[in-house]
């Protein structure tokens, strides 16, 4: 039984129990800390924390199980599903002031910083020996490293180097009971007992707390070529897509642009064939700047001899620069043709994307309403959004359960990387059988007994 | 409470309950299905079922539900931890006749496999297709896959490619409570709900049977090459390892012979330069073969620059496999050496090598036995291997205990890919603390609360 709101008597308490302990009950705050990015609708924290130490982490999560009071962790709030948003009131637990990196040990490709700490100085810390941190979600100049493995994130380069869980080696851990844990190891190999690791990341703050985390960094490849090829349409650009992987090229990125995408964007300066439907951006990268021009022309040759109408390769980091920048201008572009948008992070099999975009699209047009597709199609993960007015609202829930039920239908996955939070539970038994979600349900009571810890999350009421 | 070695009348009740199913109770069977690679000592099971579907392990295991009868899972018995060997009798499940490879689709780089198909096969159907299972137990020829999963096997190029945890997308799973259940996904991505699948993966038999696995490919990399590179001692090579990585190079196999692996294999015809007393095998992959001799080139830069005393790279796939027979040699050749031997396989931090390396060794002279070492130095995972006498049998087992000990210290794990089974159970509370190890049981009990599940395995008896 998870925690409901608590009652100002009972949060009186609290706030006694947590003398001097950073805190705050401003209206100002508590609004601020009762939305991310992801637009869903929760109830504000009645009481926000800041977490200066692990033991703030312990003593919250202590009174919080003492009087059944509902705990949000919080990072950086740019999540997309609400898992950052209170859904049940009581305290917002911040971790942003948790900001140090701990110890970065090059020999070793590991780095050990505090959940506080920006994305973007993970990858400063780690540039500075030449090494570098993989997992690259679009927030990654503001969202911070406990957010990234709540969500077990992903982005671009996740095709040829994983995501957050893969770059995890361990963490320290409070439990939902206030208890300080370590899991994992410092090693990057290690196999004794079972893998909480794994399990912790992507619980979407459900089952505790981080309070540190040791990341394996990789040596930063020294060379990377980027490139845009055009085609005349999603169907040929996909089957490019598998006739490079399989010429044995692993690019870090495949990114798609649909149609309706490159009409979003157009007249922004991308060099794009006349006549392109569809677009990929290819990137490549290795031990020298040689070897990833040399890759790239090989995925040229493979992709010209699939249909391409077009590859042009970037010549230097200002005109890669500006290909991502055209790619990173998809999302407000589309929100310029529309008052409202949702973005949706689904993924099917490979084989079946051409399928699924056509399908997403026409079920949007008998509606009305139009759906652009673009994002990590390397992946099978697709940014599928969803254009509408608000008088749309209804009409566009119907059109989202009717994208996840093809979506699962073709054999894949409500949520690739953003998670399931508020924003996909409702979708969660399209996906997932009654007993799988039950053992998953007994599992977060095992850790939760007190059902404190982000409750309203991941799974439906029951 | 876990199910102890049950009584001849309930075995005959357990037998007369899985009519139709394929089983023995012959000595000969049940002495084979008592001992795999560890050496470890159980008690023989009194059944031995070979499953023929999904619907045998469920059967198998509601019984053993009913009558709290231990089971424990078998795949090719190549385990070096005891994983597959019973501790308490009653029913060894074999899974060695589901060995249908049961779809290959290049296009998603996705192959899906019951878990007695041999990994070699594995290797095989995705050959076939130009692509590549990476995970590379030196048991590769002869183990299943069945097995590699219930140990999270790793292997050489684990360096760059990680272990089997890495490639398994998704699994077919019975519960200890013989209810079957599909976990993960079928897609590269996926976030919704807890990671089941990376809790199953290396959990050792304990949290249910594997019947069959959905396990991600990779484009085949189309070149390697593989050098020869000799030091004048062991922390000469080590440091040559963190210089390479540091060099933004990431070889695919670092693997280290010590002076005593060296001596071991003397007159086997490997080309060393004269003088080394410890020597890394560097084999580096790419798109090409230019590409992975390019990188091999780079690799000699640095490595002469960190004091290399010779380097020798293979000039065609002879002279490779030629290397490459001489690594496999060393365990062969040090049991030459000595009537037993015990391979260890902890992980230490890669600065600590060098340490760890001359503290084992020092360890060892301490009470009179030889120490070799080699393995993946570059993930800091060593085959640590004690040379002994059987009379010297409890001066051994105080000196693992010792080499654990030190391994922990220097804030290293005791396993980096055998798993604890029986073999290192004694040594898990050195690198786990109590509340960790509590956590766990709980989270073993919730799946098995019969207890039946390979009973004996990870955990100390409490």
């Amino acid at each position: 039984m998870e925690a409901s709101t608590p009652s100002a008597e009972v949060m009186a308490r609290v706030r006694a129990a947590l003398t001097g302990v950073e805190l705050t009950d401003e209206d100002a705050a508590r609004e601020r800390f009762s939305r991310d990015e992801s637009g869903c609708e929760g109830v504000a924290p009645q009481l926000v924390v800041f977490a200066r130490s692990e033991d703030d982490v312990c003593r919250v999560l202590r009174v919080a199980n003492a009087e059944r009071v509902p705990v949000t962790p919080v990072g950086a709030r740019t999540g997309k599903s609400g898992g950052s948003v209170p859904a049940a009131g009581g305290i917002a637990l911040s971790l942003e002031k948790l900001t140090r990196v701990v110890e970065i040990v090059p020999d070793e490709l590991r780095v050990v910083v505090e959940p506080g700490v920006l994305l973007a100085d993970v990858y400063a810390a780690a540039e500075a020996h030449g090494l570098w941190y993989p997992p690259d979600p679009n927030s990654w100049p503001t969202c911070t490293v406990g957010g990234t493995i709540a969500e077990n994130a992903g982005g671009p380069v996740a095709l040829k180097y994983g995501v957050t869980r893969d770059y995890v080696l361990g963490l320290r851990w409070v439990l939902p009971t206030g208890e300080p844990l370590t899991v994992g190891r410092r090693t990057s190999k290690g196999v004794a007992g079972y893998d909480l690791v794994s399990l912790f990341v992507g619980s979407e703050g459900t089952l505790g707390v981080c309070t540190q985390a040791t990341l394996r960094l990789v040596p930063k490849p020294r060379g990377v070529a980027t490139g845009l090829v055009g085609f005349v349409d999603t169907a040929a650009a996909c089957r490019a897509v598998s006739a490079v992987l399989g010429a044995g090229l692993l690019p870090r990125c495949l990114e798609l642009l649909d149609d309706v995408a490159l009409a979003a964007i157009a007249g922004q300066g991308l060099p794009l064939p006349s006549g392109a439907g569809a677009v990929l951006i290819v990137e490549t990268d290795g031990h020298s700047t040689e070897s990833a021009f040399e890759q790239l022309l090989r995925v040229e040759a493979v992709v010209r001899g699939a249909g391409a109408l077009d590859v042009v390769a970037a010549q230097d980091e200002s005109q890669r620069e500006r290909i991502w920048a055209v790619r990173r201008s998809v999302s407000p572009a589309l929100r310029r043709l529309s008052p409202q948008k949702i973005s949706e992070d689904v993924v099917v099999p490979r084989s079946r994307i051409p399928e699924a975009v056509a399908r997403f699209k026409a079920l949007g047009a008998a509606v009305g309403l139009t759906v652009a597709t673009y994002g990590h199609v390397g992946d099978g993960n697709l940014h599928t959004n969803v254009l509408f007015a608000p008088h749309q609202r209804a009409l566009v829930d119907t059109l989202l359960g009717q994208l996840m039920a093809v979506t699962v239908e073709l054999g894949g996955t409500i949520t690739g990387e953003h998670g399931v939070g508020l924003a996909k539970k409702q979708y969660l038994s399209l996906e997932q059988a009654p007993l799988l979600v039950t053992l998953q349900r007994q599992l977060q009571g095992l850790f939760d007994p007190a059902g404190v810890m982000n409750p309203g999350k991941i799974f439906p009421a029951e």
